[in-house]
């Protein structure tokens, strides 16, 4: 019996479309979003072109998802651990990250500084997640009873672009450890200390 | 006689290169990058097509040189002032960065932003005016005699991120004060204090 038959009977809707989103992915370490190939994708899937366009209605439907599955799964990495103390969560937080863009070095690289990363449709999902992730980490503020002041609020939406940055140069180029780099992350958000000022001083 | 005849005999070559890219960068706080017409700016201009195509051989060429010279003119805005000491040098810097991304608001976020931003020559000479930038900021530190590390290296390359996007996210919904702003930006780089540790707390 062909092991594709079988496959292509065993899945169910969710989980095809979950296997193609997955492969998706993979792809995004190898290529620019905008080179995915929906043909490579339905071979390596077993499944005709048609039925891939049964799950997403066109090419770009299928990117998009693309970006927004690989948002949710960095979301689904960084899920605070409510049993630790503000900093302590903001450290294992940052330790799940940089594993996370360490194990999918690639495609995260690719997401935020690829050749499609100026697509509208792209940021819009890129710019929702990084508002999810001020929203966790101003609830770290919270637990230290500081009081959200748009001035924290910015100051956040700045530290997560200079979190991105900072690790992306290092997955390019790391020049200084895992744990130094962890280190800086976490270091450069005093707000979640519970004696810091209620002015961010990052 | 035609004004616009005077003004074609009038500019030398050079003179006549800057106005293009000048009616580039100010076309660009209208559309991105892409949808600037080489028509357009001709006319513009005064000129015929072919002319423009004279001093840029190509649409792409014409873009290019536009972000170039955007990218120039930020660099020659943020010249520091070396008779002031290194805090005050940084401040002076950022008041002058803000009052040049407040009069060039839309063509920045256009140019970091835009549609566009993905594209892999633009980001090559954004990334140059980076490193030229880290290069400046690090020279505050060496005023200050600080040791320039690989660390402090990443860390004044994450502060860049983080004042980008404070900064255009502050031009789009400016929630505090310029002064509160300027403060934030200069506050998030304490490597430039000459009491500061050599290791960047950020």
């Amino acid at each position: 019996m062909n092991v594709d038959i079988v496959k292509r009977i065993r899945l169910s809707p969710a989980e095809r479309r979950d296997q193609l989103l997955e492969l998706g992915i993979k792809m995004l370490s190898l290529r620019g979003l905008e080179q995915i190939s929906i043909e490579d994708i339905a071979k390596m899937a077993g499944i005709s072109r048609g039925l891939l366009f049964h799950y997403f209605p066109s090419k770009r439907d299928f990117h998009l998802a693309i970006v927004q599955r690989s948002s949710d799964d960095i979301l689904g990495a960084l899920t605070p651990n409510e049993e630790l103390t503000p900093p302590e969560m903001l450290r294992d937080v940052m330790e799940r990250y940089v594993t996370y863009v360490t194990d999918n070095r690639d495609s995260y690289v690719s997401l935020l500084r690829g050749p499609g990363s100026g697509d509208p449709e792209l940021r819009v999902i890129l710019e929702d997640n990084r508002k999810q992730l001020v929203d966790r980490i101003l609830i770290f503020g919270r637990f230290a009873d500081i009081d959200i002041t748009p001035r924290i609020e910015l100051a956040v939406r700045g530290w997560i672009a200079f979190v991105e940055e900072v690790t992306i140069s290092w997955l390019t180029e790391p020049k200084i450890t895992r744990e130094e780099l962890i280190d800086m992350l976490v270091g450069a958000l005093p707000v979640t200390v519970p004696d810091a000022a209620p002015v961010v001083s990052l």
